[in-house]
């Protein structure tokens, strides 16, 4: 045998060499992913803790007491799942109260007023102490509005009836589309001299309550009052509309807004063995709505990182990064948890960031921020994940919460969980523990601990 | 240009306008499909038709007076859907009561006696009319129950606690596997004496509920009275048990065997506009346990089969083969229903039979019975489905009802719904119509009405 011939047989013996330990490797990563799925699917815990979240605790706007004691309640279940810091981060946030309930009434020429079901949008003012009593125009979307101009508006309280597209398999397709009424239509409509607006709340179904949520003034022109109504009651206003029967509508409400206050985000963390400073984080965000619960938004963002915190310490003890799970306060109506975290006073470098805030329902897979050589890397790791039932490891939205800190090259990361039964309970009355699967959402726990573990191995 | 050359580029020109030609037919599939999918979404039927099955019928066990009326509402409902005929198909079915309610206590060493939540177990007889007082003896399985043997189990209750394995992802793997005790437990326990049998419900999850379901007799031995107990009071008989504090369980069941009933299966079809004598069916079971409404158990399976009828009619009008729904009667506790259609009184070939019997959730997959070249036929259809959720198209079971037109060379096919909420309601008080989700339960009729559609236009 010459040198060439020995060269040779030494790279096929390398390449051979190489190939069996990527599959060892695999098989392994494998393997450890089964005992963290298994731990999880075993001996979770993120069920009873948002149980005790969505009882103990309930509604949980930002600024209220009931987020202050949620705070409390999530470092001690932080501690309960082995995390060996627990940190409270100040941050200022929104805060926005409802104040006494709404009324709404529908003046309906020869029958009765009919009690409208409203809810008023997050941030928004208050109507003056009287009320407001206007007839009502409807539109279905900005285009319309702005066609009409103010001849047609001024003084009105516009309706922006815009149902979501039942056509679109992602719900949450169908709400960024049709959320431009809620979101920016008491602005637009202002503009146009409108007196208040009413939209039809975003809800994929037809049913009796308001869906609330926030909207954004713009400082060029009034602020003026604005409620969602319930989708049942947005077709039958819609019907009086369209038979000429409907006189004027009355809307109070009674919101406060308050300077910001104080407040925190609740961070626990496993320390890394090998690389402490760089840091991979999982959250999801700790305040609500006040209308209900915020069971699946996002109670179980909160104790889906919990879990992941609980499970990782379990299974593989301390990771070879740091893994952080991160309760952001304020996601709902000013992310002043989340511009507050990406200021990043503890140290340490971001290096990947998961959110989980689209609802506690069967995992269906995760999608990423992040560049084409980065994806194709996350994507390589999608095989591991097939048995869990995750088929999607594709490009798109992060989380609100940690938007920030893509601008610092963080690679980011949200969990896709089915989408069907989401925009049912969104930022609604229904939206309640029992309205929860213990088992979906311990299976998105379990997916979640699974990729954060692969990131702490093995970097990015 | 010689022959030689002038065949070549004919080929060429051939294996071109061949590969155009696929790629004009696969756009021209996914624009029907996507017309059949988007009419589903947006006027679908099943969601009413499935509170009319729940609310105005309500429990509807085989042989009851609830079953001979869910029989006329679904013969109205395939006629409001378009069917263009409607059968009555006469089937002999199992007729068992549950007669007055169960009762069970635990008498318990020197605490007062506990109320146990129970159920009896479908097709079992009665306890003496005495009801039955015996110490219990705990197995978690069938070799357990051999190794104790008749010395230690004669004159006991033997009590099977089987918990469903959580770490499955499939929850149906889980049931089978531990369903074991439910089938033939008492069958088994009766060899070697038990007076009576207490199996685990089968349940996902720990409930107060106790879930019922048939149970298989062995000729060659006594039927013995049989009753499942919730998880979590499976749990309490348990500790009980293992702290030596159960002193004696008390049953009574007042179940009756009937003779066999006259009954129907409920069919409507299209018939095929070219091939009228190829039936393709999709079908559901109509009749349901009498604990609950038989919302996702299977409700759902039959008003999705209606569907399919009232899309296909919507958007193509006649098919090309005869499509037909078929709400088989008497799957719970005889399959009466299934074997009469198997015998074919109608005439025509059954080439393709499809059922939806594992609930309205969201759609995760087919799968199939075939050969291996069918099947391949079939999985080449599989990408047409990934806009709608649909990944698995594969081998597996196709259903109870149809199973026995396997044997004529029918190829039949199963809906794969997601199946993490199944065993929370199964058989159970909790499956009602309010845990079934609009969208969930549209989008697998939606997924069915394409891929029968697919059969129809294609054959097999």
């Amino acid at each position: 045998m010459n040198d060439k011939q020995r060269n040779f047989l030494w790279a096929v013996a390398l390449i051979f060499s190489c190939i069996f330990c990527n599959k060892l490797q695999a098989q392994s990563d494998q393997q450890t992913i089964e005992k963290i799925v298994n731990e999880v699917m075993m001996h979770s815990n993120a069920y009873s803790n948002l149980r005790q979240l969505c009882k103990d605790v309930g509604p949980r706007l930002s600024g209220s007491a009931n987020a202050a004691k949620a705070i409390v309640y999530t470092r001690e279940m932080l501690k309960a799942a082995g995390a060996d810091t627990v940190y409270l981060q100040p941050c200022k946030v929104t805060w926005w109260e409802r104040g006494k309930p709404e009324q709404g009434i529908a003046y309906i020429k020869n029958e009765q007023p009919l009690k409208l079901q409203i809810t008023a949008l997050g941030n928004t003012v208050a109507t003056p102490s009287t009320g407001i009593n206007a007839s009502v125009i409807e539109v279905q979307g900005m285009e319309q509005l702005q066609q009409l101009g103010r001849d047609k508006i001024a003084g009105k309280i516009v309706f922006f009836n815009i149902p979501m597209n039942p056509t679109y398999i992602s719900t949450f397709r169908a709400y960024g589309e049709s959320g431009i009424g809620r979101r920016s239509g008491p602005a637009q409509a202002a503009k146009f001299g409108a007196k208040a607006v009413i939209v039809r709340s975003l809800a994929s179904n037809t049913d009796p309550y308001p869906h609330t949520g926030v909207t954004q003034y713009n400082d060029s022109f009034p602020k003026i009052a604005a409620v969602a109504i319930s989708t049942a009651q947005a077709e039958k206003l819609s019907s009086l509309i369209k038979e000429g029967k409907l006189s004027s509508v009355f809307l109070k409400t009674n919101c406060i807004m308050h300077e910001p206050a104080d407040s925190y985000n609740v961070i626990g963390e496993l320390k890394g063995s090998v690389y402490p400073d760089e840091i991979i984080s999982v959250g999801g965000h700790l305040d609500s709505w006040d209308l209900a619960e915020g069971a699946q938004d996002d109670g179980a963002g909160c104790v889906q990182s919990i879990e992941v915190i609980r499970s990782i310490k379990q299974t593989i003890g301390r990771p070879k990064r740091t893994v952080r799970a991160v309760m952001f306060m304020n996601e709902e109506n000013g992310t002043g948890g989340g511009r507050a975290y990406a200021q990043n006073q503890f140290g340490g470098k971001y290096i990947f960031a998961m959110e989980s805030d689209a609802g506690g329902f069967t995992p269906r897979g995760f999608s990423f921020e992040a560049g084409p050589a980065m994806l194709a890397k996350l994507q390589s790791w999608q095989p591991l994940f097939e048995p869990y039932g995750i088929s999607k490891f594709e490009e798109g939205h992060g989380g609100t919460d940690i938007s920030p800190l893509k601008q610092g090259g963080t690679v980011l990361c949200g969990l896709i969980p089915d989408s069907q039964r989401y925009f049912d309970v969104h930022h609604a009355a229904t939206d309640v523990f029992e309205n929860v699967s213990k088992r979906e959402l311990d299976l998105g726990a379990a997916n979640m601990s699974a990729l954060i573990w692969l990131v702490s191995e093995y970097g990015l």
